[in-house]
């Protein structure tokens, strides 16, 4: 079976890698893709290495069509999702829609003024929404039909605390995270400019990052979160640390068992107990990789991923395919049966 | 129908790009990959971003077992190609072989001498070799049984350089090319290390690379090729132009026959008349892109394409593909049927 | 005797490299920068490195006092210069100016307008404006008030590319040159935006750059120029080639007779015979590199240089020096008598 | 008054900063530079940026002459300046010398043994070295001939955690601290291979790197130190994030009153209180740069450095300025009353 999927705004860095996704997903068929500033244009037009491979023209949002539409990926904005859902909801369309915007994340309306400096603009929506890491959320309820894509950092930060927020124990994390130039999107500003940025590190938003939000929603309160993100001079990919000074003294093997039983049964969780990960072997996959070390009471957390696919685009396909029924790897992963080198 | 592969010599980086394009390829099958450094280790230790993708681990290549292999991939540097093939032929392996090393390139083995220093160990094999540049010299024999894919440099130089070298007419092409550093391979030396690599840029082999004698083989004696390899700061890909004085004003659109003419049913040759090509848009993908400008006699064409792959490993692919008869563009771009956005 | 200086439109990045060399310099003291948007806020708020090392606030254009002031060295834009150096004269400042815009490089207004697309404002200054490329135009009339320095791929053109003018061969100079993205200035821009620069080469207005008339202006009518300039991501410094074929044979020792001679009392020009010279050595330096190969008919000639430094800065305070009666290198290269280490 | 500097083990990165500071030093004369493998070799052999700027060659270490030398710095890895300096002691030279090794760091010659893994050879010299942390550990003793310069991560975290370290407050300080690549100096080797260091953050010696030893040493055991070290994609330079939590709630101006008291007369500590500081501003400068943020318990302090600058050559040279009785910038920072432009 075949379903016919929509990317709504789909002209930045997260969009073009979505049709990549999507152009080689083996159930899905990348129907149309809306951009204001682009429509008309050929996806070449934003995505030029997507030239020859791909023949689909920009849609202008006002022109798409949702007749035979199977689902929706939007990948805005914040402060564009809560506009964008409604409407297409308004349409009548009621499939799956995995939404990349800030908006659907923060279960709480308040919360999401407080960090967003905006009133929410579709609080009727959030009861239904899921926050959508899979790892730590699904299995999701059967009828859900909207999820909510983690953010960037969120997805490393959560993912690198769940299994000890698992122990109950109150404990500092502190967090250092560096995330490459794709991360500010395909706008060009200050804090990407080639030689501001070139051999250039620089924190942002010491302690106050909005992703902060959704961690501390997901990790719970026995955590209290400290993060300092950081611009690198790379374009893809988050690396992190969270260090922690715990109670007693650990070993690496505590540790292991927490993530091992954590992570088990989760394809896209690449675990190294006793050394942190790098931050390249994830760059342009699926995976987030996690790794410790532990020395007394010292326990250091590290954490990579891709920005943009872990961080945004694979992560909504994996959604994707969890809200029409397929694995979760599918088209992510190389399909197992084909070949004994292949993992299933 | 599935085919059974064996990678030899597959650490590398451009082992490592075969091995995800293999993955990915629906009618091949990765059985066996060789080195002789990771005999025994899984092919994340040499190609980490791989890690939980494939499960094979690397074998030694005296324990090779080619029973049931359908094809095999000769990922060795130059020297090695022509110890292997022969070796390959005398174990009873009767399937395509595509060889990656610049052995079989030259069909002279004085000219092989000349520019590689060492006498040619295998020059009755010579004759059956066919140069594997599929966009100049496919169709193959149909006995065809072992390709020698292109140097790097000479696929992009070759097919600036073809539609040029139709018109028959004596120039002298003054090319300057940059590669990135993958080009030097997996193995750190003086022109890898970071700080004096990053934000330098340095010639080498002036007027001597290699790849200019299997250019010359295969664009013929009209053209007088005067090339400057360089090293950039960066990590894949070639970009470079190639200027000439024509004898006579031509016009943007002359070119643009002449390559449209040439490329016209080559599904990994993107043209853009009047502007040469970016380097990032190749990077990644199978493609070479060409361009060109015109002014009076000042002629400028413009080439780039990611070494690792159309200057590699796709193209082993795509040749890959000629000898077992499936569709040059198999696994490498989106089948056609799936989807409307995608180009068939 | 120690000369006051002011810099005008000092906000820039050969801004930043001025108040550098400046403040190292000997016989120089640096009296006021200005600039408009920064006006009143300290120089490291514009160059952050220069942070407790100049106590200078930036002083709005208007208010700049030049009563005291000894000389005057802009660094404006194109379409400024011209604006900005009679406004001097108006105002009875009477002492050495040295512009960095492109407006007084070009003797004929009527070039100036065909290439820069505005009428020239200040056309009565053009007879008295000074070329300012010393190692070519130096020693300059006596009573020489008003230098134009030259741009940065000029600089590095004309001095590869004099001595070959001198034979008086008409010949052909292939030339590709590529340039890091402080050349595009302090403003972010599409070209600068570092996930599309980082990893990427482009080239931009092929064989119609406006260094072209310059350099055209300084070596002659026997060459014929086909520039194509190239962005890389790398942040300082241009390279590039200069590629011929000569109507004979010649050796590497023509190339390195004819450059010797024309260099041999130029302290800024180093010359490697039969190599091309790397980037970086002269990142930060105020040297043009030139280097060459021949082979045959075959003509290679490769440079190098600074944009910030000899492309713009350094060659600013070269000609400062040249007007105030100084050595040219002073404050430049350490002085001679110091040390046994220190070239004279 | 003009010293005689002599340079042992100049080869090296740190090498060739130390040789362009001393070449533009007013009180210094570069009288010889030793390498052994570029005995004989001009000294741009190895520092080709320097070619045309110094007319010395290396000089083999046996045939090194002391007579007429006043001081000496020793640019050796660790384990070299426990021979080299015994040797110049027993060869009779008794004026100051500055060690940049590891050797004369650690006031404990077990504890050298347990963090350097090979017993230290010259133990009666411990008693005499001073560690040379100006900021911290000036004016030295009268008597002082033996600097043991400071390693660069150690240079950064001691200056950003004395303040702290003066409160005699237990704390757990988290640290994370990212490097270039000239920190692994001018060998190539996997870890600064370029391919596998462009775009990729990997940490190493996870809460055990040696320099641990002298940061403890230096600011005492109220401090518990969690040190994790990074390697970053770029060239030069240090920048990291120290995290506390403090037993109770601060405020920036606790910080900003302890900070600003520590470092009002060092000239090469810059503050910005509130704001953690960037990396390039301190690139190729003697600075260190230190910021901090606080919000309740949580206390994040940043500090940047140039590991070959203020981590290593100008640390340096500001040592030999003490010795020598000059003012400790003399050399490094433009002298006083030449510009208002100047900050004395």
């Amino acid at each position: 079976m075949i379903s016919s999927i929509a990317l709504l705004h789909g002209a930045g860095y997260v969009g073009g890698e979505l049709v990549k996704l999507l152009l080689r997903h083996p159930h899905a068929s990348l129907e149309a893709v809306t951009s204001r500033t682009y429509a008309g244009e050929p996806l070449s037009a934003a995505h030029p290495a997507l030239r020859s491979q791909v023949s689909l023209d920009f849609t202008a949002p006002d022109d798409l069509d949702l007749s035979g539409i199977d689902a929706v990926v939007v990948a805005a904005e914040h402060g564009r999702g809560m506009i964008v859902v409604p409407a297409l909801r308004r349409q009548g369309f009621t499939g799956p829609i995995v939404d990349l915007s800030a908006d659907f994340r923060l279960s709480d309306a308040t919360t999401y003024a407080d960090w967003y400096g905006v009133p929410h603009a579709a609080q009727d929506l959030l009861p239904e929404a899921i926050y959508g890491l899979p790892e730590l959320c699904a299995p999701y309820p059967p009828d859900g039909r909207l999820i909510a894509n983690p953010g960037c950092y969120a997805t490393g930060l959560s993912l690198a605390l769940a299994p000890i927020a698992e122990q109950q124990v109150p404990v500092s994390a502190h967090i250092t995270a560096c995330t490459g130039a794709s991360g500010s999107g395909a706008s060009p500003s200050a804090a990407t400019h080639f030689p501001d940025r070139d051999g250039n590190v620089r924190a942002y938003r010491v302690l106050s990052h909005r992703h902060t939000a959704e961690v501390q929603q997901t990790v719970g309160t026995h955590i209290d979160l400290s993060f300092v993100p950081v611009s690198g001079p790379w374009t893809r990919g988050i690396w992190g640390t969270v260090q922690m000074t715990w109670p007693r003294g650990l070993s690496e093997d505590d540790l292991t068992e927490w993530f091992t039983s954590a992570y088990e049964k989760s394809a896209f969780v690449r675990l190294s107990p006793g050394a942190l990960p790098e931050l390249r072997p994830v760059v342009d996959t699926p995976f987030v990789d996690l790794g410790w070390h532990v020395s007394g009471r010292r326990v250091v957390i590290g954490f990579a991923l891709d920005n943009l696919m872990k961080g945004a685009a694979s992560q909504a396909v994996q959604n994707l395919n969890i809200l029409l029924g397929l694995r979760d790897t599918t088209g992510l992963l190389a399909p197992a049966p084909r070949s004994p080198a292949v993992i299933a």
